[in-house]
């Protein structure tokens, strides 16, 4: 239930104002070599308090390994790690005690267990993902030894999205992080910023869509049937905190077309099979098909507003609520390493997982 | 890998031209009547033949159940259960051997595994989705004796969708089976169907969106973190055949709006805690919120055209291509039982688990 | 629950009076040939009425296959089958429906479930195994392209054992089909079925211990930790109906000895490492060492006695009770190939996860 | 592979000479005080250095705790640990950088990941188990919420057994604290001490047996066919580091007995059915008839001898080696918690599941 994956596992514990977060990472293939350092730019990418359209709780992250790990490589033994909490100003959340704020899991853990940890949200905090983002980077480092490289950007704030003749799969990685709403096309990135910096103004919030690409990935990653990858990447993103929709390939728009103008015609290039366009996204009959893989995560606005709202009792009385804690105007910034982090353990297993089920004489 | 759900266990087997389809349902709960018709009339909602708009393939489709029942009533012991397959024509597939159909899973599969029934194509063909409605009819049952109902509909075909104004929670479901096409609204049903019919005139396809609403469900169905429960249904629901988008709640259009537009207000019914709107979808946190759970589905336009069109052989040759087989212009209207049958069976599931993992004492 | 393995999965389903058994194997590897006839001879070693010294139901246990196999090779894809039962005579059985045996699973399955299926022991009945024997049919001939054998054969019945000095990791396999009892020293063979048919006439049943072996393995097979290779043999063995235990290596007896007389000294064979004896059983550390694996399993004599003994109902009546059904007197002769069935699937599935969380680049 | 449990499940991580050891616990019932000091206890018992018959490695292995408990309960969500190691002396262990020590897990752990933790056995050694005994500890403290309770003791070091007449169900658990070697019989306590000094005096060691007994459990846990309850206690007890054999009820030794010998006749106490004898163990067909469980796990002794012995190196040339390292003369007094936390952790999962899989309306 806290656990990632089926051969390459993230299992993830820690509550917004506990001690620490943390997981184990199991399946780790042995004897690669992993930076750290780049482990720790993950996380500063995920970090609050990085730019001024984000919250600005001030943590520094910083991940402490425990295991795993031998002379820089990785031994095929579990990655344990954690990461301290500082900055938790839990008297924030004493008038949380007993009421559930609108639009949060308050109501739904407290039904659930019987009990919550009501400090900054707990367990159903997005500070979790700070562990996904770990586990995240040292399935990118494995992949980029298969060739694979993924990466995500925000394409949408509010009603602004990319330009529609934008090539998603060109894009350069590095003008994603040129800018710190994460958007590659820098025009539209202004546009975000002054939308996330209006809404911060009054108080309110915004929500929007992040596209993810995988490249590099050779033919016959995924499980058919229940296991499709496109089955695999839609359960990881939507297990990501305010995430509501999933698509990939033309996605929603692409069913008001006929057949006929879906069809991706085979060609060859350099000797391999591939296709012409690439509508199906990068996966047919639930087995990557060697294009890029392209999906698109949406995420709401988050329901923590700044301005009065109103919570309700376990005996169901309505009570006045000011939020005092710190929160972002706009997830998307900072989800999009998230986003890149389960896309990477996603493929990550599937990898490892095709190794056993595949063709194997 | 040909398993569904941790509780309530679906595992399939079968190829669209093979001797049999089938299957067998673990961890299903003891000591419940289970109506065989009941199961059937769900088969017959999927099966190819049933009207104009749907492929002419004729299979009766009976479910022969072989073990798991006794007098009429779950066991506890696994369900297992066979559908023979009739009428296939192999010989229409026989161009298929070494050519790669566009759009399909032909070449992915081949290239997986260096072996493919080529014939019908083989386990990638939908027909697999039978043993699904069959563990999910039998889902149903079970979860009628918690109050819990589920049920889906046509909601778009192509660029023709319901009135805006529609109210997807009230939909009578025998207002879904009055027309060919699963709609519940008659005008618009009307207007799917002639737009089915004129695809399949020039051999073309269409695809579509199917909505999906599940009612009665307690507060507390679903796990946090990585097993959300609309991790789990979109999981399920991308597992379907020409699945390319799964949202829930206010979905991808949510995104444009702001959070003091989206939050939904706390209210009381029957002196239970509830909410004044839905734009949450019924969930919170991963966990069910005790509102009607409101997803969509998107589904492409199906890749096999009356048309000629261009396959590529293992040696990267393009190959003009007539496909022969049967095929249906549209696959909503028999899509529909399969994502009920998909929710249902994630539903108990998560009541299951639920059971296990919620306060106990 | 009714499954066994991680990648290599059997589902089983069916009761031993209901319309049929079966069984799904899923994360099979693909492209391999499979001869059918060599899995009917290992249904027909376990099939009931194969001679004097087992239980006289007439069962055929033949094999139909449904799927995964495409011109007599695996697709990757699961094969489902199905084994039709003939010779049940529920009515047998009528006495049972409210009375328990005692020492059998009639109390407790009707406690946990509420219902039960009372005919010939319903899903409690070693008739399960049948569905066993073919996954581990199938498993054999994987495991020899990888030069892997298994084979099992009846080291003890009841006081009556092997020779000390009888070299197990030596059997010619073909010795053990060489008699009915399926021991490989024909001199203690002979003791054996006298023994045998002695209790037989008295009504009564005798236990016994299998000894197991498997030749050709790798080093680096079995996961550290938790899914040890011993922890995983053990699992699957204990899982057997009537087994009571089950040891490796030296076992039981070894754990009078010191340190100094039990550590296996290295040494090169071929320019490979191996250990001069094997007091370890062929695994250091959950992990396969190349050397034999060997190991033993005990098995209880069988509580359906043709002597009258005496239940109790269910509002805790004491009721006498005389079995009408046939049973085996001694169910070590049709465990040996139960035994090498699971040994067979256990080490195939370490195999292929071990290909996944191996060293892989 | 580093998780063990379907429900409650703890994952492990650390390797001997590593920063620190720890796990996390899923799956935990919420709402349940949690008494730490109670854990605390527990892992003293298994602390290295805490009598003169085990490792003098001075380790205080304080538990910390990160997450998962809220005002002294348990919230349901994942609880996060450490144990940081302090006396390594990794130093001991630099000559065997490249050498393999016999009837270890070097060479198969080199051969299987290409690289491994040298110090101390890294993720080889035993130590890993303290993550199981604060699972195990928590385990206890549900299960007494539930009337379950388990105890085990040191019954057998090398030749030196309990007395035939030992009655192991009627064992105070105070007794087993009252010696060093943990067995409840004083004089055979006595017996067993003088025998492992003798065995250390001269740099050798012994193995034993220990039994495990569960009281209090309810008839119907356990999943049958390859989930049965003692296939799961059997993989439990086989992944603790030098168990060689595993078996409940009369077990081996019941092998040679006749059927009628060893039938448990029915009786009724206190208005429910029982058994007179308790040959089987407490478990019929795989489910827990509510007669305590009663089982024996095989030790070998360790093979770390403090006098000579000759390894091997990875290109085949033997080497002389003194082992420098602390180590158990006889690993049974501190192997006594960790079978008991097996035990308990394996009850307390099939509880759960069994909330899951049983009768629910």
């Amino acid at each position: 239930m806290n656990t990632y994956g089926k051969i390459f596992r993230l299992t993830t514990f820690g509550e917004s104002h506990g001690i620490a977060l943390g997981g184990v990472i199991d399946g780790v293939p042995s004897d690669i070599e992993i930076d750290q350092e780049e482990i720790q730019n993950e996380l500063d990418r995920r970090r609050p308090g990085q730019s001024s359209i984000v919250t600005n709780r001030q943590e520094s992250d910083k991940v402490e390994f425990l295991s795993g790990l031998f002379e820089g490589k990785t031994t095929g033994t579990p990655i344990g790690f954690i990461i301290r909490n500082h900055d938790h100003h839990s008297s924030d959340y004493d008038n949380l005690k007993e009421t559930f704020r609108p639009s949060h899991a308050d109501y739904t853990y407290q039904t659930k267990y019987g009990i919550r940890d009501y400090r900054g949200g707990g367990r159903s905090s997005a500070r979790e993902t700070a562990s996904r983002v770990v586990g995240g980077a040292i399935a990118k480092q494995i992949l980029k030894e298969f060739g694979i490289s993924t990466f995500a950007f925000t394409s949408k704030v509010g009603t602004i999205g990319l330009p529609t003749d934008f090539s998603v799969c060109d894009v350069d990685p590095k003008t994603i992080e040129a800018n710190i709403v994460r958007c590659p096309d820098e025009i539209t990135a202004e546009r975000m910023i002054c939308e996330i910096e209006a809404v911060k103004k009054i108080g309110d919030t915004i929500g929007g869509v992040i596209t993810g690409v995988i490249k590099g990935l050779p033919v016959g990653l995924g499980e058919p049937v229940f296991d499709k990858l496109q089955a695999m990447l839609a359960a990881g993103m939507m297990s990501i905190n305010a995430a509501k929709g999933f698509e990939y390939g033309m996605g929603f728009n692409g069913c008001s077309n006929k057949g006929s103008e879906m069809i991706d015609h085979f060609t060859t290039r350099d000797g391999q099979i591939g296709t012409v366009t690439n509508n199906s996204g990068g996966i047919q009959g639930g087995i990557s098909n060697g294009e890029d893989i392209v999906f698109r995560v949406a995420f709401k606005p988050v329901a923590t507003l700044l301005m009065e709202t109103e919570g309700i009792t376990l005996d169901g009385r309505l009570q006045k609520l000011k939020v005092k804690g710190r929160h972002d105007p706009c997830v998307l910034p900072r989800a999009v390493p998230i986003v890149e982090a389960m896309a990477a353990m996603t493929i990550l297993d599937s990898l490892l997982l095709g190794r056993a089920t595949g063709k194997i004489l």
